[in-house]
């Protein structure tokens, strides 16, 4: 089984492993698994190799940086690091070298982790399927737009990667590759040095094996230095939970609704109630508006580009983009509006509850042709929420499947105590893809 | 006789010319001259003639956007152009496109400035020469590090172009090549969107041919969006000068000597005083402390690249980082107190003296074996001082000379009123190259 960061962090610490180790052991795992899933953009073996060796000379000398010194990280090809291209699924930015490190990957760097290389992504972001391939079926979409992220995690080709999410992209490529995921609120993680899809929505985010392992990227990353996850962690305890229905049911395969009821059950067989939620009437019109929001502000980037390259831009991504581009200012200033009112108002209907228990998805990984349906993500893109997505099942053909939490805004503390709660209780062993 | 900006735009006003006509000029001029020149890294003809039409068409529609509106410019290449590589004299970077303008760059072209292309620079903005030749004779030095801007300018390849100056990489070339810039107060220019050399003496400022033309463009790129330098320039009046002697006599040539000379008995006899101002001791160590920081901050970007890179790295700009390298951190923090002292003391060493004149180089432009010395510029850079150059005369070769004003911190508009009076006193008509 592929470790944990946790896992392997502690084996640092005892000093059973070396980051020499831990890279060289994710490096294996690429070797065997990349020919068919197709999860890195650039992989950088030798300044893998130099960071790891650094590290492994710092421990020797008795530094340890914490629970990242060593960790083999991957990261989604719209972020910047340091002196590998970001391409972003463009043909004309393939060999756009990156100056500097995004904010987020210097985090990392000072943290101890060992930056791998970039991984897949859907064009810009956005719709296109990328080339990866689902690790439990090759035949399946691993997701989008966090797609080489997720296959890479689920192969153990790094032990976490960053993603980011603007719909559905961290959520619905963890949820269907079979690993954990958590999308921070809005402004949490800083974008700077991240080629922007619509920034009003934009969140990257961490993308791991478990919840410990999310806490420590996410505090690691997170523009906030006092944030604390750990505590929570030590001590999982039940929260109030509520369960939404409407757009969260309607939308769901029946074994995604079977498997979220048994979860509910199980949650409140251990002592956790769950509430049902009302939605806000306003909710039937987050997903149309949602679109149109990220339609608009990613004509703002990308307009001029597409008008002086428009081959570089697929068909879902030119789409969208056009779209952007015929919208009314008064249609996209009443989404506006509305994104910021329900925001606003969400303390109102969580009503008394802490966390709101949700599917991850609306079935399991769908075939190569599309990214799947991110539905069940998008309205937390929209209101900033934060959420955390775990691992809870398997469809009948064995495929992955998740539930998702939703904390209140900057509330990532009680939705990590929750996430630890549930993946304890939950107890679903972390298993490996059999690709 | 190659257009000002000022004449050019007066033109476009009156309807005498327009856009599409003066960037046809621009590139006929480039057609022309360019192969001797080498001048441009990278010439965006079809985006410039895009630029053009749209810039033409709001004219027939009554929209100006004021004195830039149509005006063909050039940028340095370690600035980011939108779609175009950023360089910076590296060969790695040589397909690095930048994903969005330098906050400068944005600015220009809301102010309807043509965006040409990019012009040359040395490597990193340091001081291996690039392969740009000196319009005035082509066995001699540009300057550098604004060589490819310099020599566009004059030329009129361009009627401005945006420069950068860390030690004397504006005032030089300029100087050099025969015509005005300005280096503005440190920070007066954001650098966002640049590749840094040494970020505390990092200075983007105009190149053009006349005091107006140079007014017109820190205008628009200043940050402070309030700067009004027109006023001074409506009515030039004659301040009180102050003339340095020491640093700035005793390295200069003795046609320089001269030259500056009369310049000061022309600025008395129109009526100017001109103090003799006596520098602080401190000032005897300004070099060496400048080139201390200039290697240790240039290190601090460039340290990793450097180990990775080594093959991407000329000669000069190589012994600079490895200065900075070996540089004791107590020896940089000593220099870092002094130069911060130096400034903070400035407006006592100005005595009653509102602008200062020193000669703008030491000599007229070497050969092509060194951009040449920077020792009569690189103070301005460390203490953050804004200067104007003026070309004043010629040497016996025909070489062009130019003299150094020098403004007290964020006094730009008592410095440009002195300038553009110099400019009308010293009655130096404008020249073309013969190359």
């Amino acid at each position: 089984m592929f470790p944990t960061i946790q896992a392997a962090s502690e084996a640092i610490r005892s000093g059973q492993s070396t980051p020499i180790d831990l890279l060289d052991q994710c490096l294996q795992r690429t070797d065997k698994y990349e020919d068919k899933i197709k999860a890195w953009v650039y992989l950088d073996r030798d300044g893998a190799r130099e960071q790891a060796e650094k590290l492994t000379a710092e421990l020797k000398a008795r530094q340890n940086r914490g629970p990242l010194h060593g960790i083999p990280i991957g990261i989604k090809d719209i972020i910047d690091v340091f002196d590998m291209p970001t391409a972003a699924g463009s043909k004309l930015w393939a060999n756009s070298i990156a100056r500097e490190d995004a904010d987020l990957v210097k985090k990392l760097r000072q943290a101890g982790a060992i930056i791998m290389g970039k991984l897949t992504t859907t064009q810009y972001a956005s719709f296109d399927p990328s080339p990866t391939r689902n690790p439990w079926n090759l035949e399946r979409t691993p997701g989008g737009s966090s797609s080489g992220p997720a296959a890479a995690v689920a192969c153990g080709m790094c032990l976490g990667a960053i993603g980011s999410q603007t719909g559905g992209s961290i959520t619905r490529p963890a949820a269907y590759c079979g690993i954990a995921s958590c999308k921070p609120s809005h402004g949490l993680v800083s974008g700077k040095g991240l080629v922007p899809l619509a920034p009003s929505m934009d969140h990257p985010g961490p993308m791991a094996r478990s919840i410990w392992d999310l806490a420590v990227m996410l505090e690691t990353t997170a523009e906030d230095s006092g944030l604390d996850l750990m505590s929570g962690l030590a001590k999982p305890h039940p929260v109030r939970f509520g369960r939404p229905r409407g757009l969260f049911e309607d939308l769901a395969a029946p074994i995604v609704k079977a498997i979220t009821n048994e979860v509910e059950k199980t949650l409140r067989d251990c002592g956790s109630p769950v509430d049902r939620v009302a939605l806000p009437a306003a909710f039937s019109e987050v997903l149309s508006r949602h679109r149109m929001i990220m339609a608009v502000e990613a004509a703002v980037y990308h307009e001029q580009r597409l008008m002086r390259h428009p081959e570089d831009y697929k068909p879902n991504i030119t789409k969208l983009l056009q779209e952007g581009l015929a919208c009314p200012a008064p249609e996209y200033a009443r989404c506006k509006e509305h994104q910021w009112a329900l925001r606003a108002s969400a303390t109102q209907w969580f009503g008394r509850a802490n966390v709101l228990l949700t599917p991850a998805t609306t079935s399991a990984a769908p075939d190569m042709a599309t990214t799947g349906d991110p539905a069940f993500n998008s309205p937390w893109s929209y209101t900033g929420l934060p959420t955390v997505s775990i691992p809870v099942g398997r469809d009948q053909d064995g495929m992955p499947l998740s539930i998702q939490l939703v904390g209140r805004q900057s509330e990532e503390s009680v939705l990590f105590a929750a996430a630890a709660w549930c993946e304890k209780v939950l107890a679903q062993p972390l298993l490996d893809p059999p690709c």
